[in-house]
């Protein structure tokens, strides 16, 4: 047993939401392992240096998160668990700065897309950044009043920046995120305040393809309804390998070695191909539906 | 009838991708109108100023243009058109760069995102812009020799770059675009050498929604598979109404007042609910299968 806190990678800069998922999930008891990118996450757990990590998968405004699930999808990770964590938006300026003065607005495009509704009212210029955080520190170190970025209050404290504007979205903005780890390997204890209960009700992820031809996805999502097992989502990614040939990404109440998801896995490797479980666990949903 | 040129808008600056997508479809003989975002496109076709709008709907890469299909789910517009653009990304650097002086590249993060694995092996610092032209020109106005920027050949001409490498991407990188109009309206003529033949097969779009319960989905896609009828494309999207329900879009072959297409989309009205049939069109699809 190794007696120091487990590695935790997640895509952004310290301050970014991802660090919020992370402590959320595993408590302030890991050492935190920023990433430029979700690929380098996927890597950086595979190879082994870190004990898991933790992804973005969708949003409830924005939607799925592309690169996130090829990145899972492309990799040989399971999941172990989900979180899901309300985000906050809060518009931040350099100390001195004011709303009235504030001309542009950087943030990832996520965020941007998120406060869509406040930022058309206002007319602001919009700047794509590479993540919250990230925009935050180029912020503190730009002599610019302004300019004001989309970011969580943990990183207008950590950049030394002043909320401007809060709630800049919709009430309901929450992001899925996925706990991923090596096959075989066990992840760190959920110890944080936002992982779901251990007993709470779980819910599966399963990729697959289909044939291109009449009927193809009805007939593998039939696999779920005849065993009547309720789909929580679906989602289609390119597979890059022929243009307009697809992934799809489902996810269903129930374990995968309890019926009757069991049996509806089973029955989709008949009907689809390269089937991958990617794992079952609590899910984060059920406390709040 | 007037004799001026339709004015036709698209998203992002003079010399992006979705510019040849306008000339492609259309011709030269059109108004090109650059316009900030999807949303400011599907308006000013809605408010009656353009003619048409452009606007891509996915990549064989990178996936769906989530912003874009919102934009397009949420207006009034019907889709008449479609066409396939081949992306073909350059590395654009200033007169006087070279690829070894090359830090940073800056670029739109689906251009980023479909050059990764080129992008990787330099390991360059990934800049993310609003769009690929206005990278292009930012970098024109800027004495900076290690930067670069991933653009057309389009934009190297209009902004006086060199190009410091080809074929960034993957081969067969294409992006999928929809002709916008509005309801009742008729689109210019597709003049252009993108359009497809006006007797190709027929592609139809569609966007439904179902109810949060098992099989929900799967009885909604019966109504395409009892009828024989092929789909080549779903995506879910998020309603943003209420967290985790979804507006699904479905394109299947067939025009929608033929059999056996008639026949699905009328089934599909007893199955699903918010049915809106967004149009039928030659497919571009077709020629290249």
């Amino acid at each position: 047993m190794s007696s120091h806190a487990p590695s935790i990678g997640f895509q952004g800069e310290i301050g970014a939401y991802s660090e919020e998922a992370v402590v959320g999930y595993f408590g302030p008891a890991v050492e935190l392992r920023p990433m430029p990118t979700f690929r380098a996450v996927c890597a950086a757990v595979e190879a082994g240096p870190l004990a898991a990590g933790v992804i973005p998968t969708e949003n409830s405004l924005a939607g799925s998160v592309g690169e996130a699930l090829d990145a899972l999808g492309e990799s040989e990770l399971i999941v172990v668990g989900e979180l899901l964590l309300p985000v906050r938006h809060r518009l931040l300026g350099r100390v001195g700065a004011d709303l009235a003065g504030i001309r542009r607005v950087a943030s990832h495009p996520q965020a941007l897309a998120q406060c869509e509704a406040y930022l058309a009212s206002h007319g602001w210029q919009l700047v794509p950044a590479e993540d919250t955080a990230g925009a935050a520190r180029a912020l503190s170190e730009a002599d610019d009043l302004t300019l004001a970025v989309i970011a969580s209050a943990r990183a207008a404290e950590r950049y030394g920046l002043v909320i401007l504007a809060d709630d800049l979205a919709a009430a309901d903005n929450l992001t899925r995120f996925a706990i991923v780890v090596r096959p075989g390997s066990t992840a760190p204890p959920a110890d944080g305040p936002l992982a779901p209960p251990a007993d709470a009700p779980r819910s599966t992820l399963v990729i697959f393809e289909t044939k291109h031809r009449p009927g193809a996805l009805h007939a593998a999502l039939g696999a779920f309804a005849d065993a009547g097992v309720n789909l929580t989502r679906i989602e289609s990614r390119p597979t890059r390998r022929a243009s307009w040939e697809y992934r799809f990404l489902v996810q269903l109440d129930g374990d995968a070695a309890t019926e009757p998801a069991r049996a509806a896995l089973a029955d989709l490797g008949q009907r689809a191909h390269a089937v991958r479980l990617l794992g079952s666990f609590p899910s984060p949903d059920a406390a709040r539906r």
